[in-house]
Order: C-alpha cells, then sequence, then structure tokens
C-alpha cells in the first residue's frame, strides 16, 4: 500500500475550492477578453535550448528538465536533456511569436492563462507549479505608448470583477529611473542594478540602513547623492493633479530622465480617457522590477487592505520581445497575474472562501419506481441550464439530504406519492432551510429565477458574496 | 540566433484555432458541469512512487521525469527521478479520492480537464502532450449499476452539443464477454487477454486471418469454438427492441455470463429514461478496452460519418479505484475525451475550421483628437459585455481595416468628425461588408443584438456554424 500524497510545492483544492478558484480564472478571462486579446496556450514544455537562451542566471537554476524512460537511459551524464518545462509565459510568448510572426496580426494582443514551474526551494505559500495570467500587445517595429496606459485599466476591470476590496496601482517608468541615476553620476547599468537592489529594500531594512550601506564600503556613494536617491523614490502621488504636480516637482534632468517623464505625463494623461479612477492609481518611484527587461512603464498592483501580499499584478514595457529568435524588432508592453499564489493569499487572508456547488440541483430519489420520473425532471432542468444530479441509489432520505448538504448543493427536489397526485414536487432549499412546493411545469423557471437572483444579489466572482469580508 | 520551434508531438494553435478549440473545451465543461460533475484539477507532476505504482507495462516505458537542475547534477545513474507527469487522469483521480477520501461526499462525481503526457514515438497525429476530458463517478463501497446508464446520456449532450454530425455509442460488458469465453473453455485470464487481443484486429484483418491465427498453433482453439466466438463478437444492434432480441438470442451462459447479460439489460432499459435516443446506441460486443482495468460496462463513441477515426469518447466500469492507496472499496464508472486528438482528426477531416475572433469589434481611430472619444465608446461596448479593441495608433484606415479583416473581427466601428456632428457613429460590418450608421446612444444594444443572432442562427460550438459541413 502506498501513501497516496501530492508532490511538495503543489496547491491541489477539493472540489468546491477549486470552484472559487475556477470562477476567479474565469473572471480573469473575461475581462481579458473583453479589452480584445486572444487567447494562446503553448506546450508545457520546450526544447531546452529554445527555453534556455540566457544563460546562467537564477532562473536557469530553477528550471525542470523533462526526459522520458528511453531519454533517461540514453541520456549521457552531464548533458543538459533536450526538453525543459516553462519557468514563465513570457518566453514561451516571445517563441510563438516569432514562429508565427507571418500568420499574426500586429499589435498583436495575447492573453495566456496556464500554469508554470519553477524549482523552488520547498517553503510554505512558495509554489513549484503555479497559475500565471499574462496580457501582452506586441508591436512590429513600434508600439504606441498609449498601450501602456491600457494596462492599468485592464487591471482596473479584472481587480474590480474580482471583488478583492480596493486596489492601487503603482506606476513608475525605468527611463525616469536611469536617467536619475545618470545624474546621480551612475552612468555604469550594472552598477545601477547593484544600486536599485539595494533601494529595493528600503520597505524591509528602512531608509537609514540603505543609506548607511550606499555610503559604504562597496558603493561608497556620495552621502548628498544617497539623500537625493532616497528623496526620489520615496516619491507616491495621490490622485491626477497631485501626481503631476509630483513629477513637475522633480525638474529636468538628462536626456532619458525627460523622456521617461514625458512618458510617465502621457500615461497619466490617457489613464481618465481609459476610465481608470483616479483613487485607483498613485506614482511610485520606487518600483524597479526585472531589471534586465523592462525599459519604460512599469507597473504594481497593491490591495490597500493587504499590503503585506506584495503586488498581485505587475508587468511593463520591454523594448524587444524575441531578439534571440528573430531579427524584427517586436517591443511590447504587458502585465501578469500569478493566480495560484493571489488565490492562496486571499485564502490565507479570509478574503475568500469556499465556494458553492456548481452543482445547482439534486433531485431525491423517493421511491424506485419513480426513477424515471426524476430522470425526466433533471432533463428538463439541465435544459433550462440548471446543473442537476440525480440520487440513482435508493437511500434513505435523510442520507440524501446529508449528501446535498455536504456536497453544498443548494436545492433539492422531491417528488412523490403525494406531490405526484398534485402534479407539484417539493423543493429543500438547503441554504434557507425552507421548504416549498411549486407546479412541475414550473419547476426550472422557478429555480432560474432564484439562482439568478442569488447570483445578482452579490455573489462574488470568487467564493460567495457574503463570504468575503472587505 | 535560434531557430523559434515547439517540441515535436506538441499541438500548438494560432489564436482563431485556440479559439476554436477553446470552444470544443467550454462544451464540453459546460455538459458536464450539466451532469452534476464537480471540477477537479490536479498538479501535472506526481510522486514517481505514488504514480507508477503498477511496474512495468507500456505505460511505464512511456513516462516523462521531471528533474530540477539541482536533482540532475546530484542525480545517481540509473536511479529513478523522484517526480514524473501524469500520463493519464485516471490515476490521479485515484490518488486524489484516496488522499482526500474523508473530505468527499460519495457518490463522488468529478470532472477534470487537463493535459496529459505520454513519451509516444513522433509520427503525425500522435502527441506526446494532449488534453484529457474525464468524467467518472465514484462509489463508496458500491455503486448502483444505473450510474453506468448516466454516461451514455453526458455523451449525448456532449457530442450533440458539439455539432459535429450523427454518433452512436457502442456498449459492451467484460463479463459477459469473460463469461463467453469461460463458455468456451477459456478460464485462463491471461489466455483470454491474447485471445482477446487477437479479436481486437478484425477489422484490420479480417475474421479469416483471425480466425486461422486463434486455431494455429499458438493458441490451438478448436474451430467450431473460433466460429462462436467470432460469431459473437461480431454483433451488433439497431434500437431498443432489437438490441433486446440480440441479448435474447445469446441464449444463457455461465454465471458471470448472466450477470452480464442482465446488467446489459438493465443499462439499455434505462437509456430511455436519460433521454437517450434510440439511433444514439448500439451493441458492439467486439468492444473489450483497458483489458486488465474495466470488469463490467464498456463504451466507445464513434462519429457515424467518420469512423475511420475510431472511438472520440470511451470508458466504463471498474471494480475499485485506488487498490493501492486505500483499504476502502472504490467502485466506479467514467469516460475520457481525448481532445486534442479528436480537434486535430475533426479539423483534418474538414469537419472544423478556424473560428471567428473572440474580438467582436474594433474601434478604429480616424482622428488622433478624438481618441477619448474612442475610448469612451470601447468602455460603453465593454460595458456592455462586448469584446472591443481600440486603435491606438495613429494608422490609414485602409490600414485599420485591413487588420480587423486579418484578426477576424467582425465589426468596425468608426467616429469622424461628420458622424459626431450627427451623433451617430458607423459601424463596418466586414463578414457582411456592408455599413451602416447608429445612434451613439443605441450603438452597444444593437451591436449586441446583431452578435446574439448571428450566435443563435447557427454558430457552433467549435468554428462557426457554415463552417461545420457534417
Amino acid at each position: 500500500m502506498i501513501k497516496p500524497r501530492t508532490a511538495p510545492g503543489t496547491l491541489e483544492l477539493l472540489p468546491l475550492d477549486q470552484i472559487a478558484f475556477q470562477g476567479m480564472l474565469d473572471t480573469i478571462r473575461r475581462s481579458y477578453e473583453r479589452f480584445g486579446f486572444l487567447p494562446v496556450e503553448t506546450p508545457v514544455m520546450e526544447l531546452s535550448e529554445v527555453l534556455l537562451t540566457k544563460t546562467g542566471g537564477e532562473t536557469e537554476r530553477q528550471v525542470y528538465f523533462l526526459q522520458s524512460t528511453g531519454a533517461l537511459q540514453a541520456a549521457e551524464p552531464g548533458a543538459t536533456p533536450e526538453l525543459a518545462l516553462r519557468f514563465d509565459l513570457t518566453v514561451p510568448l516571445a517563441r510563438y511569436v516569432a514562429e508565427h510572426e507571418h500568420k499574426l496580426a500586429f499589435p498583436f494582443r495575447r492573453y495566456q492563462i496556464q500554469r508554470v514551474y519553477r524549482g523552488e526551494r520547498a517553503q510554505r505559500g512558495r509554489f513549484r507549479e503555479f497559475y500565471q495570467c499574462d496580457v501582452d500587445i506586441i508591436g512590429k517595429d513600434a508600439l504606441s505608448i498609449r498601450y501602456d496606459a491600457e494596462l492599468p485599466a485592464v487591471i482596473n476591470a479584472v481587480f474590480s470583477e474580482l471583488e478583492v476590496g480596493e486596489f492601487t496601482v503603482h506606476l513608475n517608468n525605468r527611463k525616469l529611473m536611469r536617467g536619475f541615476l545618470e545624474g546621480l553620476g551612475l552612468d555604469d547599468p550594472e552598477q545601477q542594478t547593484l544600486v536599485l537592489r539595494e533601494v529595493d529594500k528600503l520597505d524591509k531594512r528602512g531608509a537609514e540602513a540603505v543609506g548607511e550601506t550606499l555610503t559604504g564600503e562597496g558603493f561608497a556613494m556620495d552621502g548628498a547623492a544617497v539623500d537625493r536617491l532616497l528623496g526620489f523614490v520615496q516619491v507616491r502621488s495621490s490622485g491626477y493633479d497631485n501626481a503631476l504636480a509630483r513629477l513637475e516637482a522633480l525638474g529636468q534632468g538628462n536626456e532619458v530622465f525627460n523622456q521617461g517623464l514625458s512618458e510617465l505625463r502621457e500615461v497619466l494623461g490617457l489613464l481618465k480617457d481609459f476610465g481608470v479612477p483616479e483613487q485607483r492609481y498613485c506614482l511610485n518611484l520606487s518600483i524597479a522590477r526585472g531589471l534586465d527587461y523592462y525599459t519604460g512603464t512599469v507597473f504594481e498592483t497593491i490591495l490597500n487592505d493587504y499590503p503585506q501580499i506584495g503586488s498581485v499584478c505587475s508587468g511593463g514595457r520591454y523594448e524587444n520581445l524575441a531578439g534571440h529568435y528573430t531579427k524584427s524588432k517586436l517591443p511590447g508592453v504587458g502585465i501578469s497575474i500569478g493566480a495560484t499564489r493571489l488565490y492562496w493569499q486571499l485564502r490565507e487572508a479570509g478574503l475568500i472562501s469556499t465556494a458553492e456547488s456548481s452543482v445547482e440541483v439534486m433531485v431525491a430519489q423517493l421511491d424506485e419506481a419513480r426513477l424515471p420520473k426524476y430522470l425526466a425532471l433533471a432533463q428538463q432542468l439541465r435544459a433550462a441550464g440548471i446543473n442537476t444530479e440525480v440520487q440513482l441509489e435508493a437511500k434513505k432520505l435523510g442520507k440524501q439530504l446529508q449528501h446535498a448538504d455536504r456536497a453544498g448543493i443548494r436545492f433539492v427536489v422531491m417528488l412523490g406519492e403525494d406531490e405526484e397526485a398534485r402534479d407539484v414536487v417539493s423543493v429543500k432549499d438547503m441554504r434557507k432551510q425552507e421548504q416549498f412546493e411549486v407546479a412541475r411545469a414550473e419547476l426550472a423557471s422557478t429555480l432560474r429565477v432564484e439562482i439568478e437572483q442569488s447570483r445578482a444579489m452579490g455573489s462574488s466572482a470568487i467564493g460567495s458574496g457574503n463570504e468575503v469580508s472587505a
């Protein structure tokens, strides 16, 4: 006998939790489609040669390699296996766009909701398998900065629909940051990266400690420069006018700084037209993100009441998506939601709970001889779009009601001798603990109305409404 | 520069094909939910020890093993890696039910739509990564035979909704088959398996050749017995009464034969109550399927006009799901659709084509200064549930229309100086090649009606209706 257990670092859900999670993915997908993004799915495995174009780095150390039984037996020690699992959706996107370039219409707007794999150290809340939900807009040769302003609108739509409380999109621009550092005399990109990595620890270590590190032996930065830097990265805005004023207050800098400034202004100016409310975004000049990758606008999204969760949706602008695979220049802008981690953290925070069952009705079996009638009732309900289970085993009614209760099924439909004589059915509402009768011909429409009403009355996309406390 | 390419044995789709495929998966999912099945997803990787409980066999030779960079470096030659990818959804289901047994309500009805992995030899139409769409009903200790009759109803619902032409569920019962072979003096289960494997070649090799093999050296079966066997496995029925008559004509046999007979009769008798039309099922006494696994009812599903595709949905009854993981007896019945292969074969057969885009409207950019108005129109459309893309780059209108055409977007919305003065917008219907004007306030509702109508008018679940030729 082997102990049944899942591999460490994976999240497997019981059915009612799976329904809640699936509701979250469906909401994200619907919002992405609303904005005109097209679905793409790529194979979970890529050729290692294609996947691992960038040598070294943290990512490569976490890759999962794949070998069939035959390949495993024939493998030479130390050789890189031919196949590996994707560790994000960005490299597969780059490969996809380069491979199918001549069959795609640009700007190419794609969404992709799939799992990715990382050989993370096992740790609570860290996953080796997790869903990412990405959208990207890819241009051919060029892509208007206006698309940068569209993504906060997508974030606004998604997180409003997820009903997880108030949230804020934090905006920055890597050019502004780079220009600022150059203004401090930090011209070397590698040195910039190291400094930004220290600055990133601001929230954890505090300004003083970071300042000490930067003026200390390793960096030996000028004290006044460090003060200016710490002042810069602590800029936050509140509302549109305030954001513009904060940018104004930064003054002018070198060319790249001024370009970043003008891009941020243009993005801010468009957010209103895109319908993003003022309280849903702010400047946050400390955001660096993916230091080697992003080149312009960068985003993070914070849940106002749960800042400790960190960013729940991040992304930004990049200059060239697929330089390893094609000579075409493919600039783009995108965002990503780590849905498994988000779900897990919202559940930990008590923000989402188990959903009601996707099974809406159970037809009970009161009397074996009436089974054909129960099956006919179920067909009637299903034809009306109601998810229906029939009890096919002859069991005591108490047991059957217990099953419905345990399984989270709201309505139990009962038809006995008495009901049949009067051409009605009895319906037990397990949630309200009420029982009522309805004419047989009106069963489906009556339940349809009940179900629609309870959906409209604040069932959230994830879990049921009354369980969302935000 | 590295050549961008997918791993062999995987199916990657362009967006409009992905929409068609996704429509197929959505239809299957919706049908499964309608019958009260609950969603389950399991991690793609399982612990090898858990996954590979049955030693040897074809399956194990096709397993993909998984190793992180660290595990790969530390691996001892010849050792089995700790993790492997699932090769079906049945073993993960067994593990899931055994692991979560005390938190599940029985009979446990689950559906699972995920990809599985097999290290198949590379060959056209064979996939190393493919979707399976499974439903199973698992009982605790016992499960009524009635559930066996529910699954043809599920198949009937799914394939009716997929709109891939007429189809037939072929029914058999392993007990009937076993009893029949025992009646011929074949008592040894291994010998039975070998004989059935030969019988399975009937369609390919013909009755004469199979007969010769069975009477020949290896099997040395009696000529009369072989004739009886070949007569038995060629039994097919047409309609309910005919099916009963064919069973009647078989006469009586040993206990297990008679049990199979009575189970088949009960299943046939219930199909009517489950609403399965007579022309949608038949007896086919040659079906053996998963010789080591199924113990009672077995199903296959054939597309009437495309029998060469083989079974598009198969399954059956098994005595005990999770004997490797738990002492609980868990009998069940289930079916599986290999969706990737099905999609690929339907496309090869010309039964499905590229779908219309999920993007329903493109708002053109006639005039940069009106961008805020275009964005407002898009918000209005999205709020009405219409998937909308806005052209944010300033390009010539011709280019923009070309983009919509190439991307398969049906409606292009245009607002210029003239339209604005009259408070209307122009709409170009790319499919009908017509242009019309509509009052701005009525844009969303007008397009909503157009879209609903064209959906109702025979857009199939997969691809658009007029492209389905069946």
